[in-house]
């Protein structure tokens, strides 16, 4: 399948979670059985063009599409997580939301010194959260230097935060406008 | 890599989360990537021999199996979320936990009536989460009738729990004694 035929997976729903916001909804995507494939083949080859050697997901949605691009790959996953998940001692980031604040956390043990990380996530908004794990991977030890999405709301300006953080940013696909 | 050698990549922190319980840990299975690609070949091929349709995951650490064993055989994965995750009325089934309840959500949509879905987890401990789960996707018009995990516990009863409501339970890997 071809990304404009994985944009019309998308199923957009307004004004959720608040009115105004056109949500952007993958899970109709993950739920074809063909476009979940085709879109975990495109961000695993851009992963390994980009010489990944692990892959890093933002909990929950994307372990999705990390963990499959992974799997598919024969690369370690490395899950990041919220507060309180991990059984070990972790690496933790706080980070600004539009009310209040959330916290990232990783196992240090999951990250190899010198590794080059693919971060990959479902959607690309502001960018607060993705920015937030590529500076954690960064204190593991890790160079991160490309984030893959299946989605870039370009008009939100993460993917600009992210350039401005030195990472090659890609996505499958683009909506316009929000 | 055989299950045995699967078993090698779990880590076991001891007295998490609380004191006497010996937690098992697939981070570090997630973390290896030959690890990772085998042992979603192995629940991969399992769900193909049940005839799955469909794989189902529990948020979070069985999106990372369930979506990766879905992508490789090319299904859809429909995922078990957590509270208020989805942006479109849900179907929902609470269930109890130690102390308290949780609540488990589905967008019923993401199933099809009779369609033959296979759940995935990483661990079968007590069984109560992945017992909500499967009553959730029945009540949803799926036939549930395998149940897959990375590692089961089979002293906490949870797989024979699932047996009582008519699945077929099977793991990569037991851990015996707790």
């Amino acid at each position: 399948m071809t990304p404009e035929e994985l944009k019309q997976l998308i199923r957009t729903v307004p004004d959720f979670p608040k009115p105004g916001i056109m949500f952007r909804d993958v899970t109709t995507l993950i739920g074809h059985g063909a476009g979940l494939a085709a879109a975990t083949e495109i961000l695993a080859d851009k992963a390994r063009d980009a010489g990944a050697h692990a892959i890093a997901g933002i909990e929950a949605r994307g372990f999705i599409f990390g963990a499959a691009a992974a799997a598919r790959l024969g690369v370690p996953f490395v899950p990041v997580r919220k507060p309180g998940k991990l059984p070990v001692p972790v690496l933790a980031m706080d980070y600004a939301l539009e009310y209040g604040t959330d916290t990232l956390e990783v196992d240090p043990a999951a990250v190899i010194d010198g590794q080059s990380v693919v971060l990959i996530d479902d959607l690309i908004a502001t960018g607060g959260t993705a920015h937030a794990a590529v500076q954690l991977l960064r204190r593991a030890g890790a160079v991160v230097s490309r984030g893959l999405f299946v989605i870039d709301l370009p008009a939100l300006g993460g993917a600009d935060r992210l350039r401005g953080a030195d990472l090659t940013v890609d996505a499958i696909m683009a909506f316009e406008g929000d």
